[in-house]
């Protein structure tokens, strides 16, 4: 076990795609959606084995301090980093590699989300510990999927020249990153082998990446110099809150992989899974039959219904006649009822809440 | 207005096709499925403007008793006739034409179900107060509903010769009375033109009605001649109770109607509907419209979806991606989604739900 190696778990996502589980004060990655374990629980779970909790950091908002507080009660309190406001993923990190570096001047992180499901605990350690490796020479690495579609909505990364191997894991350079191709590209990039999906889990030393924010985010860097100045002095509130009203909104994919050097990949299957919407939900839940799925302790009475992925709390019953691969997810006050293969729609239903003005059910 | 008019109510039945709302604590009639009256209400105010409330009559099961009694407070109390348990239409108005014509001898009654739906009472009113003319005269008369689909789960009636008119209405003899026929008999039914539905409201004498029960039912009519010597003893519960242990189960469509002579129909356009199944109850609904209807308070939210009955209460929120012509119904225990048309399978929910033992949402 390397003593520099700290995780840092994004746990500030917003996302409205699993609504009406998944609201503003309770996002996915606070919510068990697979097991008795929250997705933020599971993550910590996951890295325990490789990092001690000492050396695990959470980033999260300031209305989700609590959440946190409960579902990770032995999260050291200065392990706890608090974002004034969602800024993209390269300002999270960025504020993160500054707490780090103060810290522990070698420290190497490995910064990953805390809404990701991943089956494999132990390919997903054994792909960290051969990250880490390369990343203390100085490379910024990322765990690279298997891709088992032309997603149109991931980053895909073209690997290069084999760089090496740690614990058995290849690691190879990074030819091209490509943010989010059009689906004709995706196509391409999925047929040729040559690709993998950018899973959003990176490696890399904080030094490594706050010089890589400097050459490519200069602006997001003389921000981040501010905040490390103040940190542990009396106005280091007040320079954070300013520094994240001027920080430009910036994913670290677009803002520094595609454009970094010596960025390096290192292919695993672990079972990744981003549980993007319900329909994703409802496959990881099912496992290889197609039945109908209950969750939430409620009972579902399906009549020439298959297929169907049902949440409902304990007491509730929901009856369903000829529905085929539908999801159906109630909560006390919202109930969703939506084709899988129109998963991606909830999105449309969380846009016309805001519009209504309908805040108390988002 | 004729003072030996009067009304008897049927208000016991226990439907089982507008699960999850009616339950067997409340059925059907004892919603508000169509506007802030409930279907007993409205029937009671159908009929105020043809029969004083005095005498209108209410039979109903020992366990709707309060029901009854909340939803019709001016009621009074001699009016409410409770059955001890349900035997079909024939001993129940058999039970009250003993009791009218204890109060009246020349009593003619105007056999009503509770639950049904009817559109123009004025309409209704006039084949009322001319089917009473011929009743008068000794007829069975039936109100006769214009089908307007080959349904295969009513009565037909064949018109015969007519009898006359009163009130502009014409009254015909029945040549045949077919309860129940198969499909291809229907259509014959429908397409001849001489065929009316029975919409199971009935005008006749007490007296003929009991004569004709003692011709055909003689079993029954010995049982109610057993309660008529009692009425009004001590011993009545217990001489009516007894006389429902023995009584067989018997409608007065198979039991009377379909064998008895001297049965008139007369043919009425009123906006009849029995309400048998959800999507009957969308159709009243929608009026009109082919759009989404919502019931009960509560909020939906469709998203390419259309022809969506929705009953939801005050405060829910229900959203739909991608339904067509479906029903959603959310009571807080129990929420069935079903096609409209698949509205019959919901008999099938609820078979399923006996058979689970799952009472508390039966």
């Amino acid at each position: 076990m390397n003593e520099h190696l700290y995780a840092v778990i994004m746990a500030g996502g917003v996302g409205s795609r699993l609504w009406p589980r998944s609201r503003e004060a309770t996002p996915k990655q606070f919510l068990d959606l697979l097991g008795p374990r929250t997705l933020l629980q599971a993550t910590v779970d996951r890295l325990m084995p490789l990092v001690p909790q000492e050396r695990i950091l959470v980033v999260t908002g300031e209305e989700h301090v609590n959440t946190v507080r409960e579902q990770v009660p032995d999260l050291p309190p200065e392990n706890l980093i608090v974002e004034p406001g969602p800024r993209g993923t390269a300002p999270c990190i960025g504020l993160a590699a500054v707490a780090l570096r103060l810290r522990d001047e070698q420290a190497t992180m490995v910064a990953c989300p805390a809404d990701h499901v991943i089956a494999d605990g132990d390919a997903f350690r054994r792909a960290v510990t051969a990250a880490a490796h390369f990343a203390r020479q100085g490379y910024l690495v990322t765990l690279g999927i298997h891709p088992d579609s032309a997603h149109t909505g991931y980053g895909y990364i073209q690997r290069g020249d084999l760089l090496g191997h740690a614990q058995g894991q290849a690691v190879y350079r990074v030819r091209r990153f490509t943010e989010k191709p059009d689906a004709a590209t995706a196509r391409r990039f999925v047929d040729s082998g040559e690709y993998d999906w950018n899973g959003g889990i990176f490696i890399w030393r904080a030094d490594v990446i706050l010089a890589e924010m400097a050459r490519l985010l200069p602006d997001l860097a003389a921000e981040l110099e501010a905040v490390r100045a103040a940190w542990g002095t009396p106005s280091f509130a007040e320079t954070l809150a300013g520094a994240w009203q001027r920080v430009p909104r910036t994913t670290i994919d677009y803002g520094v992989m595609e454009r970094a050097e010596r960025v390096a990949v290192t292919p695993v299957e672990m079972g990744w899974d981003d549980v993007g919407n319900w329909a994703s939900l409802s496959r990881l839940a099912a496992g290889p039959g197609d039945g109908n799925v209950v969750h939430g302790g409620g009972r579902f009475l399906p009549v020439e219904s298959e297929g169907v992925y049902v949440y409902a709390p304990a007491g509730r019953l929901i009856a369903a006649v000829g529905l085929h691969d539908f999801v159906i997810v109630d909560t006390p006050d919202a109930l969703l009822i939506c084709p899988k293969d129109q998963a991606q729609a909830v999105r449309r239903v969380v846009a016309q809440l805001k519009e209504a003005g309908l805040r108390e059910y988002l």
